[in-house]
């Protein structure tokens, strides 16, 4: 079993390190290889997606991503930016499925900017279709407005699409990850106004069939918004597509207040797939050590239980997690007073003296 | 001065009439004509939008509309359902900037599922362009996919665009309304990914060197989800396209708690507009007289300020419905221990009596 480790810019590669330990303290050996992405992968090579990085990626069982950007590189060209290191995987490595838990530890419950008795207890898991619709459709670009009141001015624009088989292989991850859950989807469209979302909701009201013992509704993107600020723990799985799926996920995990806690998964055909925390690079606190590195540690976890088959190693540094936790021991970002602060490394260490 | 009275569908009989007695009692006789539109629309002429309610919407100097949809109009094919009324007027009227206010009302702070502290004094202003972007842009349908790993099977697909006239016009509503308020704009896109919104970012650039007086930033969508959720004050205007501006003025306005309390107005390159409430027409309590009016009486001042020329007016219907809440009285969507319950026509009376 090989493991691509990509650790990136920012506070990636401390919080990638502290992944790394946990790992190294399961007992069993894991092989593993270490490149440079996004800014990393520009300022040493020219390419926030450097070719040996990419051939590492889809020679690996799995790869671990810190995370990419810093300010330094917000003035590149948009092909050059590390951002699109991440699209470039994506793509590159065919993972269309992206699933982002966005879970309240109960010890955390004060994180959030809702009140408790509204996300105590949060629990809910977003499917996100993660290569298709308007992030790589065609034709896309600036040209002149071909017609209408602005014909002949400049435009920018883009494709929206979905075919049949991308919307049906990620209807199928949504309809078995809710039947190891609380047995009920609701896929979010806009059907009342787009073409690929009518099309969208046929598809998954066909798929459905498939699972009769699943509930599922539809809702629209707009309403989802609003139902995830009024009652978030009236979800269970939340299927959607790219464009609605990147900002829904960041919202819900936003509900629990402690995004430094979220990990996730984009996963392939194959369940091969590439795990990184919900977070980003947060460059304003890189290289003091005060990143808090669960959701990568948590990432791991997910790792180990889609890619690695290995769900018992997976439940023990999840369980170790929450004994931190339950020790009250707390990195900056969720520090709350009469809990104890501790840094990036001495939170890793904490884990893997959990894991004993 | 001519308005046009939409009434629609669900609830919205009945607060439209609110809006109306309101208008009524300001002392100065306005000439109204009311018609059909959404499911009545369709249940009378056979089409949500029928050519002499569409006629009637362009004529008059003002359009107050209530709200449209009714279960009973589900099934219908998309073309004849009640949302379609509202595209429609959009369209065909030119109402290309839609601006909806998110206010916390210091006697509703209770409301929000937000803790008080990061909601109470909320007070921020959407500013959605709402007749472009991937609403109405084309080609859009099912097609056979032409290329890549689905190539033949069916694909959906709808095409985003903005031409660069389009961004200028919304820039400057955004501009000049954040003149008259916190001097600051938050612009929403997603750069990083989509042409359109490269585009729509350096449009946004050039229109900002004529407002040296206002702050602008720059935020992606997903970040604005995320930042609206976790200290939505920080925004003092936000200006973005149709598809992200009915994502998040809907996520703004639940922040509050009290979608009963928030108007909307949609308006033209001359100041004609349509103003509704943000809310929908709840056909689950329609007829039983217990429908919040106060967002269609809020939508009615704003009326009299952007259209009719009548801020004071305006100030007087405004400073009528918070004396109303000052005197506790309240609809059953914002009833709490302690204060006074009142039906949908009992609030009308009571902002009536406060115009005094
Ligand atoms: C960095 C960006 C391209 C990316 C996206 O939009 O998918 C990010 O927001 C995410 O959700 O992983
Ligand atoms: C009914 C629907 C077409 C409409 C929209 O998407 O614009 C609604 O959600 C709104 O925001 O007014």
């Amino acid at each position: 079993m090989k493991i691509a480790i990509l650790p990136g810019d920012g506070i990636g590669p401390e919080i990638t390190a502290q992944a790394v330990k946990v790992l190294d303290a399961l007992g069993e050996k894991f092989e593993t290889e270490t490149a440079d992405v996004g800014g990393a992968g520009y300022a040493a090579h020219g390419h926030p997606l450097p070719a040996h990085t990419l051939a590492l990626a889809k020679e690996a069982d799995a790869v671990l991503f810190g995370a990419v950007g810093d300010f330094k590189y917000d003035n590149l060209e948009r092909a050059l930016r590390p951002e699109q290191a991440i699209l470039g995987l994506r793509k590159e490595l065919g993972l269309f499925a992206n699933l982002r838990p966005a879970i309240l530890y109960p010890e955390l419950a004060g994180a959030s900017t809702l009140k408790p008795e509204v996300v105590s207890g949060l629990d809910i898991l977003i499917v996100r279709e993660l290569t298709g619709d308007i992030y790589f459709g065609k034709p896309r670009g600036v040209r002149e407005c071909p017609d209408g009141p602005f014909k002949g001015q400049r435009e920018g624009f883009d494709t929206m699409r979905y075919a049949e088989g991308e919307i049906r292989r990620i209807a199928h991850v949504a309809f078995q990850a809710a039947r190891k859950r609380g047995k009920r989807v609701t896929s979010v469209d806009k059907a009342n106004v787009l073409e690929t979302f009518q099309f969208w909701r046929d598809v998954m009201i066909d798929v459905h069939k498939e699972y009769p013992d699943i509930e599922l509704d539809h809702m629209y993107v707009d309403n989802a918004a609003m139902q995830l600020v009024r009652a978030p723990k009236k979800f269970d799985v939340v299927v959607t597509g790219n464009m609605f799926g990147d900002i829904l996920s960041d919202a819900a995990a936003m509900l629990t207040g402690s995004i430094g806690m979220l990990p996730s998964a984009s996963l392939d055909a194959n369940n091969k797939g590439l795990y990184e925390p919900s977070h980003g690079s947060a460059p304003d606190i890189a290289g003091q050590g005060v990143a808090n590195p669960l959701a990568t540690i948590l990432s791991a976890a997910m790792m180990l239980r889609f890619s690695l088959d290995r769900a018992e190693q997976a439940d023990r540094i999840e369980n170790a997690v929450k004994s931190v936790l339950a020790q009250g021991l707390r990195t900056p970002d969720i520090y709350e007073q009469g809990t104890t602060r501790v840094g990036t490394s001495q939170m890793g260490d904490a884990v893997v003296r959990a894991l004993a």
